[in-house]
This record gives structure tokens, sequence and C-alpha cells, in this order.
């Protein structure tokens, strides 16, 4: 999966890709238990270190994406697959009230994982320049400035020892089309759908715009944009698995040592 | 499972006993892929409704026990096999400075969780009637009253829709003197260890006494007390999975009518 550098064109990348996977869906589909097993080996690694305080690192998975994009399909089965004693999950709603008094930065970074944990975000402080483009919440130029604020904010949270991933799940139109159609078929699902959906569809050229500004404008290097195509969601599965098993492993951890005498507790508890 | 009710003396339950459970280890291994995929659909029905507004039902997990019980290990095994959106863990460590400035429940109510939610909590409130009991962190006729108000706190959740399920995690001295041992012997595990584990363990009876007053106490007919035998992980993990299933299911929900017009809204999905 490679990271997004320059301008990019969200309309010439099919969402039906499946870069870096080699197979067929019943293989990816196969591979996910044993991807998480490893999953959890390495994040314990994290955790522990987190635990003894060896260690200032921590990783956060942030999700963006369309409607029906699969944020939450994302959390149930990749967030799904590590210990949740190391997670920290949160789906940011529309501000409340006491949210609106600050910048809009302020309850994102109430949020940020501790030392040791992995952090998922369910949207993020990027819905400050999308909806916020798209439905002119405030004056452009406060738009304007807010990506600069986001790459600064991010920085911050690298130079401190965080790992942002920042995942784009990518949909076509029609992938959204036929999702929305699903969830008024079914009547397990009407719980996911709200008439403001169709809203914010009308909107789609604007969102995708909106999209390719700040995945121009915040893919840095300290905290890259990944465009994961999530037409297939036992790709989109796959992939997120993996970047995050990477990631994991890429931290170079090591077990924490003993802060004690481990002889002399042998010997204590041979007694007792 | 039974629950708890008169008076218990802990010393004559074996810790390895599998209530329950028809078969052996490996099947219950075996069975918990399945029992978690159960699980999944059935909260998935609970987090539905939460997210619909349409229940104030939602379910906490209570995990008490000594040190090396395996509360980790049941959050880990067992907590990981539900949706992490629909799922809060909470662990108590010793009260902050900030939690001392008010009563011992004032921690807890804050943790609850929210209707639609499954809450784990990782030691609970009973840490006051147990450690504040064996240490006389407070006067004993304070220790008197706390269980008076744990029963009504408890009761009060469960008038607002709750369910508690407490499990108290049971080992003996000799499991857990394996287990500190194993701790001391594989450098993975070097951070799961605290020399304060010894100085709690050379009080054994008394906390086992404590647990024996608080589970009579406590073991109410809106909140009852399990005792769950947990000298074998695996067991630990599927009587308490299973239990969740049960109670999840014993909800009796059914899924979220639509809010909204389904036939006006394939209309106008389907011209956009």
């Amino acid at each position: 999966m490679l990271a997004t550098t320059g301008p990019i064109d969200l309309s010439t990348r099919p969402s039906d890709d499946t870069p870096g996977f080699e197979g067929a869906k019943k293989d990816a589909r196969r591979l996910l238990p044993g991807i998480g097993d490893a999953l959890m080996d390495s994040q314990e690694l994290l955790f522990a270190n987190g635990r003894a305080g060896t260690t200032e690192r921590k990783v956060l998975i942030l999700l963006q994406g369309m409607d029906t994009s699969g944020k939450g399909g994302t959390l149930r089965h990749v967030a799904g697959l590590v210990d949740p004693q190391g997670l920290k999950i949160t789906a940011f709603k529309a501000p409340t009230e006491e949210e609106r008094q600050h910048d809009f930065l302020w309850r994102i970074r109430r949020q940020l994982p501790e030392s040791g944990m992995i952090g998922v975000f369910d949207r993020s402080q990027y819905e400050d320049v999308l909806i916020g483009r798209v439905r002119q919440l405030v004056p452009a130029d406060e738009i304007e400035r807010r990506y600069d604020e986001i790459n600064a904010f991010e920085r911050e949270f690298v130079d401190g020892g965080g790992v942002m991933l920042k995942c784009f799940l990518h949909i076509s139109a029609d992938d959204q089309k036929e999702r929305l159609a699903e969830r008024l078929e079914d009547q397990t699902k009407y719980w996911k759908y709200n008439t403001g959906d169709l809203d914010e569809r009308a909107l789609w050229p604007q969102y995708q715009q909106a999209y390719e500004i700040a995945l121009e404008r915040c893919s840095t290097e300290h905290a890259p944009w990944y465009v994961v195509p999530a037409g297939r969601k036992w790709y989109r599965n796959w992939a997120i698995a993996t970047m995050l098993g990477e990631t994991l492993d890429g931290l170079g951890l090591d077990w924490p040592a003993a802060d004690f005498d481990v002889e002399e507790q042998k010997r204590r508890l041979a007694t007792m």
C-alpha cells in the first residue's frame, strides 16, 4: 500500500482494486485469523511496554470515508482482531455544545491513545475540512488554516512516539448506491440508515473534491495518507490488518526487562 | 452456573471444577469461535437498539479475583470475541488523588456502560470492601456501610435497564503459586509481575474471607454473584462467554423499526 503524495484524482482510482494482495477473496478471508494471531502477539509487546513504562510508542488508525465505506466493518473485523485491553476506539459525531466552545482539535487531542495503546478514530479531525468545507460551516480562510494546523498537530503526535495510519476508505458512488439500497432492503440494517445520508450523497462530487484537497495537503512524510480501495470488504480488512501488523512489527520493541530481582522473588515465593 | 446465595466457604470449592461443561479441554477451545460468532450477532442487536435509542438495556461484566486469577485473560479471550465498537472496558487501579476526593462509587458510576453497550470492569467497587477491609484502609463501620451502598447502587443500575454479571474468578493458593512462578520463569511475562503481589499473597486467608463476606452480603436477586472456577483457563473462558451469550439472548430484543419511510427513501435513492 503506497502512501499518497501530490495531487490525487479519486475518479481514476478503481474502488475494487486489490494492491499488494495475491490471491482470491477466499484466501483473504482464510488469512485473516492468522493475521489476527500475529497481531495479538505484536500488540502484546506494545502493551507490555506501555504498562512497564518503557515506551512512548502508540499507534493510531484513523478511518475516513463516505457513508457505507466500511468504517464500522473495519472496527468490527480488524480492530476486533486485537486484545481489547490495548485498544481505544473513538467515534467522532457532530460536535457537542461543549466541544464547539473549543478549537476543532481539542476533542481530538483528548482521545489520543496513550503509550502502549492502539487507538482507532472513526472519523477524525478531517471532518472539519470535509463537511466543514462542503457545507461551508466556517469561512474559507479558516478551512485553509486548518490543513496546516492538522499537519502541525500530527507532527506533534508523531514526535511524541505516535504512528498515525490514516486510511481513506475509497468507494465509488455506485458502491454506495448498492450499499444504501441493501440497507433499505434489510430490516436488520435499518438502524444503520439515516435519511441525511442521501443529502450528503447529493454532494458526492463536492466531497470527493474535499477529500482530494485534504489528501494532498495533509499527506506528509510523518503522517501519510493511504487510499485503501474499499469496494471489496475482504480486501479492505486484509489491507488494514496487514498495515497494522507491519506497523507494530516495525516499532522494534523488545520485552521489558524485570525491574525487580527475579531470583530473590523466586526464593520468596518458594517459601509461601 | 448457579448464582451464589447465603454463606459461602471458598476453601471447599475446587478451582478446577467445570460445572455445566460436558466434554474435554479441546472441546471448549474448539467451541469458543462458534460462541464468539453467536455473541457478535446477539451483541449487534443490543448495539443497534442502543444506536436507535430503542432500548435502555446494557450489560456489565464485573471481574474480581486474586492476582493471576485471569482477569486479563478473560478480557483478551472473551471480551475479545465481541465487536469492540460495542464494548467499554475499564480497569480500576488504586484511586487517583481526584478519585479519593469523592465517595468510592463516584469513579465507578462514571464508567458504567451506556444503553446498547457491554461494559467490562477489571476490578470494581468491590475493591473497596476487599483490599479496603484486609488493609483496613477505612474504619470498620465504614466498610459495613459499603455493602449496603453497593447493593443500592447495583439496584439502581438494574432498574435503569442494566444486567450485571458479577464473576469471581476462583483460584486456589496453589494455582496462584504456579502462575506467579511461571511469570518469574518467562521474560515475556515479567511485565505482569509486581513485587507487591507477594505482599498480597501473604494475606491470602484474609482476602478469601473478605471475598466470602462480600459474596454473601452482595449476592442479591437483582445482581447475583457467580463463583467461576478459574483453575482451568479454557473453562473460565467458556463459562463467561456462555453466560454473556445467554444474558444477551435473554434480553429479548428485536431489530429497531425504521424511523423513516422506507419506500420513499428507495425512490429517492433510485434517482441519484
